[in-house]
Order: structure tokens, then C-alpha cells, then sequence
């Protein structure tokens, strides 16, 4: 009845060597996870650079001729579907490993918490009763109690939560005010410079459209917020800060927005999905001062912490505002086991069914200490800088003014300034779809403020690799420079019948 | 620039060897899996069952012990953190590979499962737009396109989304609902042999409490549900119907259902998240005739579909339901790169950033094809039924009166029934509860209508492991018998200050 026992081989005519688990299971891993290593080694060859070229039509084209059908009806053997699924995967990757891959906050993972996944993916304990994750659950538990202390130092009970990301942390954010706010209803105010999650969020609680503040060079404007909440007075309040914000990786003034925020006796939640990791690194920490005075953090880990997908954290200043996600449901917590001593899991999280994601996150912490994290922070944060330099010495670029927020770094080519405003942005468009069509780079893009108040767009570096050296980074500029050289000519060309770039991208 | 051109060894005083991908990044992943193996292999015997013996506190005490503190300020390096950490999740594993785990909807992964998270922790790919996933994203259009034939194979537009268990099917699919229902407010009416998600989404959605419909047997009774309905005639109405209840494993008449919410014009959601996958079985599918007749259904393959969590999929009639989940954002789907092909797939989820979770469903389909799946369906099922006559030849145990459902029996010693009502009740979950402790078994509990009408409490075993023989399973019988001896000795001589078998789950 033990695990020590393997199921007699083929009973039943049921193949054997099926499960990860039981007694030859990790055994059968080791071979399934050969296969798994070699595509993984073999395909940045194949790919020939950070992504796969000739756009999506190109890509559906290889990646079906290796996985259709995806269900037929007699299967090809384990074997042969891994190496051609993962490796159709790992050829038509935008691959965040390499340094010209700086489109989104989409980390590179680490191998230490790519190979957690792997033990939590094996065991598969479901972290919504003890019965399910006896141990998972104690290193949750553990995990969310070192969070909770980073984000809330002075808290007398923080918590944490772990969720699926920043959308999930922001959508319970909302969800526990507005229930706070009962009988409500709530009013949300936040920036323009907030994620579309938070207006998602408000949606579907059937909240009031959140109030949008306007912000002032990327972040929001103080004076703004405070007419704004004083407009909606009487009302229960939730500000919704940003603390590193998509497009420009911006903080918010947040010690003056938490002031504003308490003399209007409004809640405070900040979103430090992108920005809250700087809280590992001593030097960076001050910049989130402030941060500490919200009652809701959103914070994730598979931006600035290089975990896969997913690793989301909501922390609290007070464990008791998680009150309204308890939940009895009989056969996983009945009344009865709880006083009996079972621990009660089913309250930390909107979902039921639940990954062991705190494994990763607390085998990373262990392997690198806060300091080997705060240490690849400061990376980024520095290599970013440096980038920024590259751009500014270079004339055929142009860094939109201003500072660096976090990581990323907002620039286009000087040829887009010589054309009328609604083809010069045509053009930085085109760019990132030239590179994108021809693999060489995936390159982001963002609509922001211009030294002469216009909003123009630009191309966006989010510089997340822990270890790409300055000099790695700096080709990519050559490629823009070369690729807004071929837009413009292209767009000449083409006599303005189509976008720039778009016929590479068409299947 | 390229993937193969390896980052300089400690640029900038970062270490080399850190990521799982680029050039040196499977090489390392190698050595890491190696370690995470070695760990899972040594596991179960450390273990001695199919979990750890001494319960919550001993847990805490032998997980604490390796892996505090979680966040120190120096780290212990990648292989000591990965060796230790994982080593305390596996010890203290309820294993569901172990025939004597079956306590709930919690599948003993597949090997080749496991190996195809790998690849997609390693890559990261986040399925938010094409170019964070650009193969990973054709692969899970595959994959959808699969399953969404599957459940509506006469459609002639279904649709299916990934999501993160069942829970957030259901709360997409009373979204829908309610944005289709405006001005709204929808009703929801369901059985009262519905998941908690059900109630616990509408909660969230802003919508009033779902109308709870009795049940006969387990299954929503139709006349109740005609009357509910008729009682809120002229409001938008969504009849959530259950197709393998969590507490029996029973299906909702379904045909029955479906006419009657025809009748009513109301909106049909089935939730499916256990029974979906006897669709993959020629011989078992028509238990499910009728669910091709709803709107939407949630679907599970973290359950008869042996993928490590998360594996959640909801199923449309039809494509355009989804349209209320179309969003713009201009970082990820300006609607010049959309004009110009790159493929939108931000409304095809509630998250932004997301797993490549389509990744495994497709390796498995791919692997065992549906027939191979159809199979290892079609063994749980019988599995459950020889199980179900195990215990019915056993004098000491008493299996529930009435059929099985799907793959869970309900059961209870018979010394139980020679109690008074509360004291029989308390020696079945004093059974479950002592098992647990003693580290072996981990069963589940139902309270269940007997044949008498009352409600009792029952042993629920769940029987999802796809390869153990019914030998393997019995016995489980006998430590139930012998717990349930234990149990009501315990209980007398207690005296009844304290629920039985407390004391060895107290810390």
C-alpha cells in the first residue's frame, strides 16, 4: 500500500511507467525529461535568434506540422509527442533568455526554480486542504509570512497570499475593499498610468468604472488625486497607486499619495507588480518608501524574480482583512477537522484548486538569499542605465527625456521626428514589427508624454535579464537604427496603401 | 546577439549558470533536475506511506527544520536550497500516486505531463500576446480547438479557454452570463449538489445568491428546477447544472435539464469539471448526453485527466459568447500590430500574464491519443465499481444504497450505524482523521443521503489513480475497519471530551 509498492506493470491493460509519482516514476522522468533537455538545448540553433522568423503565419505553419492533430485518436507514444511538441515550443519561442528579447516584463526564469517546478509538477499537491499539501502547505505558509514582513516591516499581523499574477492580486485587492466598503458602493481611484487589470477588476465585482486620475509626467499628479477624492467625498475609497508601471516603469509619489489617501479616509492599495522586488536590494529599497503605509500589495515574482509563470503575491498589513475569503466547504474543511486540528487552507485564495507555487519562490529565496536578489535587481536597474547612455550617445536615437523608470527605457529613432507626427509613430511601429518578423528582436512599444507635452510612441526596452552584460544589450540599438532606415524607405514605397512593415507579418 | 551567444561568465559580478535558458541553460537544468530526482526517488521510502505520519504539527516541525529561513539574508546556494526544500515537499507529500490517496479530485500526474511543464517553465512563455509566445500560442489554438469540438461537436463556432482549474471556468461562465443578461440582474439557479465555486462567483460577480434547487438522490430534481424557474419568470436566468458532483460523482439529468432551461429560455452552464473527460471514452460518453445542449461547460483535466494543476478549460457553444472578454491594451495589442497580423489573444483569458498550460494538454493528447485516454477513463470507472463490490462483501463496512457515481464510492463502517446518529457520524470522521494522522491513508468524507432519507456522514474514496489494480485498493478496507475499531474505543473512553482521534493531529 505504500508508494514502495509499484503497480503490478500493465494491470488491466493499462500501460505501465504512466505516473510521475509512485516508485518507477521519477525514474520515467528521468528519461522523459532527457527528451525535454536535448529540444530545449537543440532549438535556440534552429531558431537562429530570440525568436523564430517570418511572423505568425510562418510560425503556425512549423508549429502545426509538428502537433496536428492535437487529439487524434490513437496516440504517437510519450516519447515521440514530447520531442516534436516541446520542440515546436522551443523553436517558435520569443526565448526571454535572450538579451534581445526586452518587449514585456517577461522574465528569463531561473534554473533553480524552473527545476522546483519540476518536483512541485511531480508530487502535485493542491494547496486547498492540508490532506492535499501537507508540507507544500507549511512552506506557503513560510513563503507568505518572509513576504508579508518584507512588504509591511512595522505590520503587528501582515499577510500575503499567493495568486496567478498581478491581474488576480489586483482583482482580490478590489474585492476586499469592496467588501469592506459594504454596504458601498466602493469608488476606485487611480492613475493613468494604471494597468488595464484595475479597471478589469472593477468590472467584473460590478464596481463603479474606477475614477481616473490624470498624471503628470508618467505618474499621478497629487493635486489631481486630492480634487478627485474630495469629488467623490462620502463615499468608501480605494486609491489604486502603481509602483512600476508598464509602460514606462514608473513609481508613484507614494508618501504623498498614502497622506492624501488618509485624509481622505481612503483605503490605499499600490500595485508593485513590476516595482515591489526593489524591496530585496538595500540601496533600492527607499524608492519604494511609502509602500508600506498601503493595506493591499500586489507584487509579483515572475517579473523582477525570475520565477515561471506563475508567481503572484497579494500582501496585507492585516491578516484580518482576508476575512471575507473564508469559505467552509465541507469535504475540505469541515468544522469538525478544522477544531481537530487540520489546518484550514481554503481561505487564501479566490481559486480551489491550487499550484504549489510557493515552493519555487521559497527554493529561490533559500538558493540566493535577499541579498543575491536584491543583487540581480540592481542589475537590471543598472544595466538599464547604462542603456539609456547608449541611446543618448548615439544621434540616430532619441531617449524620450526624462528618467528611467526601474528598468525600462522608452527611445525611437531620430527619422521618426523628421516626419509628420501620425508617420513618425507609423514608422516606430514599424520597427518593432520588422524585428519582430525577422527574429532579430523582440523589441515593446508604449504612448507616452514627449518633452513637448505630446504623446507620442516609442519603443520600450524592459531590461529584466539578471545577467546580459550592458554590452549584450547594445546591438539592439544597431537593429532599430538599420530597421527605421527600411520603414521609412518601405513607406515611401508603399505610398501610405498599408502599415509599414505589416506585409512580413501577414501568413 | 543570438541565443547561442552565452552572457559573459559573472558580467558585472552577477553569477553565471542562472537561467534555464540560453546557451548553458539546459546544461545546468540537467544537473539541478538530477538533484530534484534524486529527491523524489528517495522520497517515499523516508516517507513510508502514502503520507507523512504524525500530522499537522510533526509536518511543520520536519518542514520547518529544512527549509527555515525561507528568505535568510545570505543565500545557501542552488543545489543545498533545491536538495533540502524539495526533499521536505516530497517527505511530507500526500503522494496521489499512491493508490491509498483518495481522498479528493487530486490526479497522480502523468510522466509526460511532468516533462512538458519543463519545457514550459523554462521557456516562460506568457500567453497574453504572440510575442511572448508566438509557438506556445499556435499550440494552445490547437488545443482549444480540440476540446472545444469535443463538448460541442455539432456547434458550428465552439470555442474553449484555458484556465486555472474549474473555479475560474465557473466564474468566467457566470461572467458571460451576466454581461449577456444587461441590464440584468442575472438569476442564477442551481442544485444544491453544486460546487461552492457556483455561489462563491456570483458573490464575486455582483449577482444575487444563486436560487438553490432541492435534489433527489444527488441530483438536481427537475420538477424543483421547472418551479424555481417558473418563480422567477421574466428575469435573465443561468441554470448551472453539475456533471459529476464533488461529494457522489453524480451527473444531473442533463437532457432533462437542458429542456426544461429551454423551456424557460434560460442560459445552460454545465460544470463538467470531474465527468468532462468520459467524453474521451467512446463506451462512457453517453453518461453525458445532453451537456453538448449547454451554453458552457467547465471542464477539468487536473482530474480524469491526470495533469499537474493548473489544467482548467471552459468550453463554449459558441465563439462569440466571449466577446465581453475583448480588451485593449496598447502594450500588448495596439490595433495597428493587430491590423497588421499579430494575433490578439488578450481576451481569451481573465489573466494577463499566463502559463503555457495547453502545452502539456497537447503532449498528452498527442501521447495517448483520446482513445489511450478514453482507456485510462474507463479504468478509473471500473476500478470504482470493483471497489463498490469490495465493500459490499464486506459485512464490517456499508457502502451507500444507490449507484456509483463516476469513480467515487461512499461508505462507512458498520459499527458507525450501531451509534446514535452524531456519535456514528463522529467514529466515520474520527476514521478519516486517525488514517490521516498515522500517515496511512488519505480518504475522503461526504455527507450523503442514506437509504432512509437521513443524512450521514461518509467515507469518500475517489478513484482517479489510472493504472492501480482494484487488488491495490482494497486495502484500504481493512485499515478502515481496524481505524473504525480503534475509533469507537477511543470514543468511549474519551467519554466524549473530545472528538475521537484529536489528539494525534494536535500539535
Amino acid at each position: 500500500m505504500s508508494a514502495g509498492t509499484p503497480p503490478a506493470p500493465g494491470a488491466q491493460g493499462v500501460p505501465a511507467g504512466l505516473l510521475a509519482g509512485g516508485a518507477d516514476g521519477p525514474g520515467r522522468l528521468r528519461d522523459l525529461t532527457t527528451i525535454v533537455l536535448d529540444a530545449l538545448e537543440d532549438a535556440p540553433r534552429a531558431r537562429g535568434g530570440p525568436l523564430p522568423a517570418g511572423g505568425p503565419g510562418a510560425v503556425a505553419l512549423s508549429t502545426r506540422a509538428l502537433c496536428s492533430p492535437v487529439l487524434p485518436a490513437e496516440g504517437v507514444g510519450p516519447e515521440a509527442a514530447l520531442a516534436d511538441v516541446v520542440r515546436a515550443v522551443a523553436e517558435g519561442a520569443a526565448d526571454p533568455a535572450d538579451p534581445a528579447c526586452v518587449a514585456h516584463l517577461h522574465c528569463p526564469p531561473l534554473a533553480v526554480a524552473v527545476a522546483a517546478e519540476l518536483a512541485g509538477a511531480a508530487l502535485n499537491p493542491s494547496m486547498d486542504s492540508w490532506d492535499q499539501a501537507p508540507a507544500a502547505g507549511v512552506i506557503e505558509e513560510l513563503t507568505t509570512a518572509a513576504l508579508a514582513r518584507l512588504v509591511h516591516p512595522a505590520a503587528p499581523a501582515p499577510d500575503a497570499l499567493i495568486t496567478s499574477g498581478g491581474t488576480e492580486s489586483n482583482l482580490v485587492a478590489l474585492l476586499l475593499a469592496r467588501e469592506r466598503a459594504m454596504p458601498g458602493p466602493l469608488r476606485v481611484v487611480t492613475g493613468a498610468n494604471a494597468h488595464h487589470s484595475v479597471h478589469r477588476a472593477a468590472w467584473m465585482l460590478g464596481l463603479p468604472a474606477p475614477t481616473v486620475v490624470a498624471c503628470r509626467d508618467g505618474v499621478i499628479d497629487p493635486d489631481a488625486l486630492d480634487r478627485a477624492l474630495t469629488g467623490l467625498a462620502g463615499a468608501p475609497l480605494l486609491v489604486v497607486a502603481t509602483a512600476g508601471t508598464t509602460d514606462e516603469g514608473r513609481i508613484d509619489p507614494l508618501p504623498e499619495i498614502a497622506r492624501i489617501a488618509e485624509r481622505h479616509t481612503a483605503r490605499l492599495h499600490v500595485d508593485a507588480a513590476y516595482g515591489g522586488p526593489l524591496l530585496f536590494s538595500e540601496r533600492l529599497a527607499p524608492l519604494l518608501t511609502g509602500l508600506e503605509r498601503a493595506d493591499s500589495v500586489t507584487f509579483d515574482l515572475h517579473k523582477l524574480g525570475w520565477q515561471p509563470v506563475a508567481a503572484g503575491v497579494l500582501a496585507v498589513a492585516d491578516a484580518g482583512m482576508l476575512t471575507p475569503l473564508s469559505l467552509r466547504a465541507d469535504y475540505l474543511n469541515a468544522d469538525d477537522d478544522t477544531e481537530a486540528g487540520l489546518p484550514d487552507l481554503l481561505g487564501r485564495s479566490i481559486r480551489t484548486t491550487r499550484r504549489p507555487d510557493a515552493v519555487k519562490m521559497a527554493v529561490t529565496f533559500r538558493a540566493l538569499g535577499r541579498r543575491g536578489l536584491g543583487e540581480l535587481v540592481e542589475h537590471c536597474v543598472r544595466t538599464a542605465h547604462e542603456f539609456g547612455e547608449a541611446v543618448d550617445a548615439r544621434p540616430a536615437l532619441r531617449r524620450r527625456p526624462g528618467g528611467i523608470g526601474i528598468s525600462t527605457v522608452l527611445f525611437r529613432p531620430a527619422v521618426a521626428d523628421t516626419l509628420p507626427e501620425e508617420a513618425g509613430d507609423a514608422v516606430v511601429a514599424a520597427v518593432r514589427r520588422i524585428l519582430l518578423a525577422e527574429g532579430r528582436a523582440v523589441l515593446g512599444r508604449a504612448v507616452a508624454e514627449d518633452g513637448d507635452g505630446r504623446r507620442r510612441l516609442w519603443l520600450k526596452a524592459t531590461l529584466l535579464h539578471p545577467n546580459a552584460a550592458t554590452a549584450d544589450l547594445l546591438p539592439l540599438l544597431d537593429l532599430v537604427t538599420a530597421a527605421a532606415d527600411r520603414a521609412v524607405s518601405e513607406a515611401q514605397a508603399a505610398e501610405g496603401t498599408q502599415a509599414p512593415g505589416a506585409e512580413r507579418l501577414s501568413p
